[in-house]
């Protein structure tokens, strides 16, 4: 879990997006990115995340008021956009792990409207997870799970809170 | 993807869950299910659906108004509830493999609110992808990906629409 990924979320409207944003935020930690960004400055979703990782474990970190454009042109890493018109992501995920595997950063970045036409040419890869339309967290998380090949599954997150698997009912330790 | 998988949203709040849930319904197809069951009477949510699966093809279905407790006492397969709270999907899922090979039905329960403290006990499995706060859209995706390995990916719907997969742009055939 110590590839260096972290998810770009852009065209967040903070009334209407709040809900599937932090579900991006969460899954982005549980799946191993180190990052969320954020191009509007909702302070709700950087409190809730940052609870989470206080109380659960881990170092994601979030940050908001992020200017996309300016970010993407600093970013020296690859940039992954996600989208159900892109390439196959069976077919691409070699080639993202091999890009993670030389440590570069990978920024991937997920829509909430309608993303701008040219972040399909400015992206180094737009990838799609299957090319149905379903939900941008789902892609998320099956796009962090093969590059992570499972792998993030495994991680310990170190937390104050460690929920402890069970067959049935709520077993949680408390350090 | 013939496995015999239904999905279950119980604790649906029309007011508050409509997108989340819409994700929820959209997976559930995109990644395999047959039909999507909600425990309230959100037409919208049936309609949007419908009209992916009328556009974008394959059989998915979705009945609202559905009373959780009477389903769950007459379903003669496998009840898989997703809890953070359960065991791990990656000790589990072949298990789980081995029930759909056998054509058993699969109801996986996917809760929005707080489930009641029963449905640990009445589920046959409790199944957790990793045991982290994060979303049951994402959790669901990673269930299904682990349960047909990846074999959802390649599935055509055969739609009057079908989206190409393209290295940049939106290319999309009509039927």
């Amino acid at each position: 879990m110590n590839f260096n990924i972290s998810v770009m979320r852009i065209g967040h409207r903070p009334e209407r997006d709040q809900r599937i944003t932090t579900h991006i935020g969460l899954v982005a930690r549980a799946f191993g990115a180190e990052k969320m960004l954020l191009d509007s400055g909702d302070i709700d979703i950087k409190r809730s995340i940052e609870d989470v990782t206080e109380r659960f474990g881990g170092n994601f970190s979030i940050e908001i008021d992020v200017d996309w454009r300016d970010l993407i042109n600093e970013w020296e890493g690859e940039v992954v956009h996600l989208t159900m018109y892109g390439e196959r992501v069976q077919d691409i995920e070699e080639k993202i792990r091999t890009h993670c595997r030389k440590n570069e950063g990978i920024l991937i970045v997920v829509g909430a409207r309608k993303v701008p036409g040219d972040m399909y040419e400015i992206a180094d890869y737009n990838v799609a997870v299957t090319n149905q339309p379903h939900s941008e967290v789902a892609a998320l998380a099956i796009l962090l799970d093969r590059i992570y090949q499972g792998e993030e599954l495994e991680y310990d997150f170190e937390g104050n809170i460690k929920v402890i698997p069970s067959k049935s009912g709520k077993k949680v330790k408390e350090f």
